[in-house]
């Protein structure tokens, strides 16, 4: 494997600033250069500090090590996504496990305990990483032509990909899904009840005597899931009773 | 009650614009001069224009006619409260209405049809302002040191209140809501599922295949209230079986 560049490599793209980057590098390291794996997990997280409380197109890399970021990002946009990608991968993950899980066991609890682990796994993450989710708000809505904007696209492609392939198993499950529900809706839905919280305006919260920390957001999870889960799943007692052919769904 | 101003009223305060607003009175006014309640209505509908598709610090009141703007309202602040408050009326109105039934009439069926005739009541308001839910959105998490955050913020104390007064009794009332939900977490959800459609980004509806209009907000109020209901309040033929008093809620 290429190693990363030695301090003394100096950066030439439009984001250079050779000179902050090689002082900015010792405030980086700290003695001793960091293990391949440490520097690139120190530039993700100084990225997630920089994206958040500033417009992507203000963010520059002056604060950070400019070579270390061409060699492990390519530039300020791979930083960027990077930072996106590997935030959400745990998402991704649970989303993934919880349609190949669906695919295999198709039992009523199934699809409730994932629709609660796909919660807790992403209340968990953003737990961490609280400006995230309004960070991805403020973008999505910023508008279609920006490069922010073509970056979370390509990285929400992949997790709307997967949240279908587990939305359609689960909904073509025998029994699973209240026929009667809106399958769109119920898309909607579950997107509501997990998002709006971690978006919704701080005035809200408070008249609602709710802080957003790791505490609240494990038992919102619990609560979120069996609401959506009574909502849109058919009960045990009368799957049973329910026309289970799933023809008209998508 | 005095008399709208003349067209050859001159304006004075710092918003004045004299000779664009007496210009512009014709064109708002069109031929003989509009009822007192028909200019009042007109200038509250280019306001809800006004604020959506700009700041509200770059609004200036130059498009219309300043005097009548300070004879109805005051001036910029009083016009954005008085659209705000007009708009929100009717939901304000079914809050109330809802507590004052739930007071009254005490039954499960109650409660279900209020959730559902409260979201009805917003989402037929804001198919009529979509652009409106977004504005409170932008300013309520913009901060609050400014002053449309300031205005917004008496408008909802009114809206806070008669949720709170609903809701409460709702919780209250013997075998209605489910003793294990957190009351809480349920407001919250209510204004989830009710409020994230209209403000989601646009990326994630298409990709949801939902298009906001009048129709579809209708189904999802009943989609909506239905996923609610289910999920705070308890079943008819269990409510009988569970603890009625209500007494560690408040």
């Amino acid at each position: 494997m290429e190693q990363p560049p030695s301090e003394n490599t100096h950066s030439k793209g439009p984001d250079a600033a050779p000179n902050a980057a090689t002082a900015n590098a010792k405030k980086t390291r700290r003695g001793r250069p960091l293990g391949d794996s440490d520097a690139r997990e120190a530039l993700l997280e100084t990225a997630r500090e920089l994206f958040a409380n500033r417009p992507y197109r203000t963010v520059t890399l002056r604060g950070v090590d400019a070579a270390l970021v061409r060699y492990y990002f390519g530039g300020k946009a791979g930083l960027f996504e990077a930072m996106m990608r590997e935030t959400l991968a745990p998402v991704l993950d649970a989303l993934r496990k919880a349609g190949a899980d669906t695919a295999t066991a198709g039992q009523l609890p199934a699809a409730q305990q994932q629709a609660e682990h796909l919660m807790q796994t992403y209340y968990r993450i953003m737990g961490r990483h609280p400006h995230l989710p309004r960070l991805v708000f403020r973008i999505l809505n910023e508008g279609d032509d920006l490069e922010p904007f073509a970056i979370l696209s390509r990285v929400f492609a992949d997790v709307v990909q997967a949240s279908d392939s587990w939305l359609k198993q689960a909904l073509l499950l025998p029994g699973q899904f209240d026929q009667s529900v809106n399958p769109q809706f119920a898309r909607l839905s579950f997107i509501s009840l997990m998002v709006f919280p971690l978006v919704a305006p701080p005035l809200i919260l408070r008249r609602l005597g709710i802080s957003i920390n790791p505490d609240t957001l494990a038992a919102l999870a619990g609560h979120n899931s069996r609401l959506f889960s009574q909502g849109v799943f058919t009960p045990p007692e009368s799957a049973a009773d329910q026309n289970t052919s799933g023809e008209n769904l998508k």
